[in-house]
């Protein structure tokens, strides 16, 4: 018998498959529910509805790949190669994940409830963490002290976020995304560089 | 009596509010029928759904934007102060328009319809004026040759579509528009720029 947080982790597993294949709108708790191997009632023990599940999915995914990226950058010597540390792994983590990207980038932004209600905090996180790594940069005089790190933060997640919507609309072929990462890095932090003479 | 086109006309200002204040799902066309002054089967004379409005109120505004842009970079000098010039009017359009840009940046998106079926000529044809300045910025030597017009149009696009999204959500307080775009144009412009010596 799984333990109860085994069933809850294969609801939110089966969910990301039911919400990419079908989208968030069309898909019923009861698919979710023969996708997860469990009784339409047991998915209300741990969800209030639709919208909670989909919330979850982004709250937990979100928490890990915050690990992740804390993790990856803890080897960087400054804040800008944290910066382009955080752009190369937001974009591999899109490609890594399709479905997962699916539902992020597409799904979950026709959630009323996600859009008008979420209070963001792990994406509050997710962003606290570029404008943390843009302040050291500044702190290390190799990022220049007008730049804005509360608006530098939503500008290079912004670009992350379209060029990633694109990437799962055009079904995954038009983009090489580690290649546009390596590009979008690149101007990013010749932008807001110190000026090397 | 106004004749047919005014009709129309009326109804997609109509529209704009209804769905800023109401959201573009609680709306109802017969609240849109009620704010023009129209019956509620005019409106079918001239739309087919809800999605139909939406879709009409985003093309016929970006091609009068368009139109703006291209008559504001006309003075331009080069393919550098051009980007700069449209990253300026991309918010100055939002701040002045702040229904519209309720609409745009958030209804709109909720639409099932415009996100998976909209052809996106308007905002195709949007995203390749940056994409013909920055190429104009290459052929006149100031932007980088290894820059990939395709791309940034969309990183650049990103970026001010995530600002003017947070802006609209934070209810117009939190920022000032002219700044940010300041700040966002200067930066990618020194990114992209070939490097003075």
């Amino acid at each position: 018998m799984p333990v109860k947080n085994d069933k809850r982790t294969r609801i939110l597993k089966a969910a990301v498959k039911v919400f990419a294949k079908r989208g968030f709108y069309q898909a019923k708790v009861t698919e979710i529910a023969k996708a997860a191997g469990v009784a339409d009632g047991t998915i209300y023990l741990y969800f209030k509805s639709k919208d909670e599940i989909l919330i979850s999915i982004f709250d937990e995914e979100m928490e890990k790949f915050i690990g992740k990226i804390k993790a990856e950058v803890a080897g960087d010597a400054n804040g800008l190669e944290k910066v382009r540390t955080f752009v190369r792994s937001h974009l591999s983590f899109v490609r890594q994940n399709p479905r997962l990207a699916q539902v992020f980038q597409v799904e979950l932004r026709q959630s009323n409830k996600f859009i008008k209600e979420y209070s963001g905090s792990k994406l509050k996180e997710y962003l606290g963490l570029v404008a943390g790594y843009i302040e050291q940069g500044q702190q290390e005089g190799m990022i220049r002290p007008d730049v804005h790190a509360g608006l530098l933060k939503r500008v290079l997640f912004g670009a992350l976020d379209e060029v990633a919507t694109h990437w799962v609309l055009m079904k995954n072929g038009k983009y090489d995304l580690d290649e546009s990462a390596e590009q979008i890095a690149d101007i990013f932090l010749r932008g807001v560089a110190v000026a090397r003479n």
